[in-house]
């Protein structure tokens, strides 16, 4: 592929550098790596990037998987971040403010900032751009997005994302220099729409597996992840996204595979809370941070705020934040009163 | 529920005929007949309907299901459809015409319609409305349509559908009828998009079976079905259908459940072709219609006529009817160079 905007983003040497060692960030860096690419991955935990240095393993997030040897693995920020083209964000939602605030004092005005996180921060409600415009604004930025199981991106298995940001040329710079034959990127300039795609499925994905947990079958789920992908995308659009845009890889794409994968952590947390675990035996159980229970509660907090219905979401706090019983509160959701499809469908149309 | 349209409709009895004795029309028969209603299913292979009244068993189509006493089941169609309200189709699409044919000394023109089959008639590209129109014009017609699995209909597993109708009168009836507390029917004038949401997601499980038996993954599967949806939708559009309501039950949904369930005859077919089987082999070894088989020919002459690009829809005509290689395929479809995402969602907004 011909390479078209990098010095339209003044940057000298199309290197990348991966902040965070759980999955995503692990089995990104990997596959960019065994391609050819220059990549650097920054890992926070000294024991963590011990057994990546020693015994190329990496256990905990990503079982199975040899680390190669052209990936260079860090335990230090700033050897990590200095003079690389492209930083991206691995780390989950409520860490990022907290990781930006370190950058700041390391990182230039021409480094691009690559944001692979999907969910809303807590207490703020912000999206993650937003907290990148209040600590780094003037650092490009762009959202990695849909369906991408790390587990199957670091064996090369097809997959197809999205690259969003407001400037198309820094989205089309990255998408260049993300692109394998495996990994597909396509770009949007929905940032919002993208990014909101990315977090809000997590609360349908708790909420598939909560139907699952509870004994539903694939139609019950079908028709919750329908009427799911409606109300996260009026919500979307009431905070300026794109309808449309839901329709997409960081949409429905994103949501098909986040509530049928065995791989998904929102799914699995759900699926125990359907079976009777408690939210927090559940989390634990899945050992690793499950976004869409924070998102639910920014979620809810949006809707309230913004005045749109969204019955699906209420359901799901009321079971996570509330104690409502489970069964309950699946079979209000069955019984609601709504006999023209028509009446949700016509909000398509804008 | 009130029954409101009883009279503007000017029925009798709101009794249920059910014609086909396959998956479908079995398990709707028997949860309708569990939950009071007065249905009658007709069976036309003389063997099932002595093993359905003698052993109350259908073992080739609902195997581990009993047949409630309830249940009147006849041989006899003449039987079955004099003096019935509603008369349902629950054949496979290539046998509607002839058995509208049979039906059109029997019945009477204030016998409503309710189709249940998902297709487009072969060689003459046909909606299973544009038959009944041509063959019994007198009568009013509705289709049910969305995730619904047959198997799990039978045991009450909550499933939403939609009943869609040009005449709401005839749909708000029938949904009144068809619905209970484990089945919601929702109503949708879109008839066009609701017949061609269902007819044209088998194409895409085809598909999503091949992606699943060549052995990719996850996040493949979700990159093809969201690209599916949207080829789909753009050739609903073409016909006049309302490209919103791919996005309802009798769209996404439906192609969810297809797409994911084991339940899925057209998955089923579409992996043992990803695995190497040959069409006639793979048709064979599931055992009963695979509709999306026929439907992929239909819908590849209607893209062609109305000129609509349909990549997916063409790699899945070319494995199955000029023996294209699966692999080679899949790969130009992941190979494609399209870029932009807007360039495909901006479609959405019509």
């Amino acid at each position: 592929m011909v390479r078209k905007t990098n010095s339209e983003v003044n940057l000298v040497n199309d290197s990348i550098s991966i902040l965070g060692g759980g999955s995503w960030g692990c089995a990104l860096a990997s596959m960019l790596s065994k391609e050819g690419k220059d990549v650097t991955l920054w890992v926070r935990s000294h024991s963590q990037y011990e057994e990546m240095v020693k015994e190329k393993t990496n256990k905990k997030y990503l079982p199975g998987i040899i680390i190669p040897d052209s990936l260079k693995v860090t335990n230090d920020l700033e050897e990590a971040v200095v003079n690389r083209d492209i930083i991206t964000l691995a780390v989950p939602t409520n860490n990022i403010r907290e990781l930006l605030t370190t950058l700041k004092p390391i990182i230039n005005k021409n480094q691009i900032l690559v944001n692979l996180a999907k969910g809303i921060e807590e207490n703020t409600d912000l999206r993650i751009s937003d907290i990148c415009n209040q600590i780094l604004p003037d650092n490009k930025y762009c959202a990695i997005s849909g369906p991408s199981h790390a587990e199957e991106v670091v064996i090369n298995i097809p997959t197809a994302v999205v690259c969003a940001s407001v400037d198309n040329k820094v989205a089309e710079y990255v998408q260049d220099i993300f692109t394998t034959s495996s990994f597909r990127i396509y770009t949007n300039q929905d940032l919002i729409g993208v990014e909101l795609g990315g977090a809000l499925k997590n609360i349908i994905a708790l909420g598939a597996g909560i139907s699952d947990g509870v004994g539903f079958g694939d139609n019950t789920k079908a028709a919750l992840m329908t009427r799911g992908l409606y109300e996260i995308a009026k919500l979307g659009a009431a905070m300026g996204a794109n309808p449309d845009t839901f329709s997409g890889l960081a949409g429905v794409g994103d949501l098909i595979v986040t509530c049928t994968s065995m791989h998904s952590r929102n799914r699995k947390a759900g699926i125990l809370i359907g079976q009777g675990y408690s939210l927090t035996d559940a989390t634990n159980k899945v050992g690793m941070v499950v976004e869409g229970v924070k998102t639910t509660k920014a979620a809810y907090h949006l809707s309230q705020k913004l005045n749109i219905e969204m019955p699906i979401t209420n359901e799901i706090y009321s079971i996570l934040y509330l104690g409502a019983d489970v069964k309950i509160s699946a079979t209000r959701l069955m019984g609601r009163e709504m006999k023209y499809e028509r009446d949700i469908l016509d909000f398509y149309k804008g």
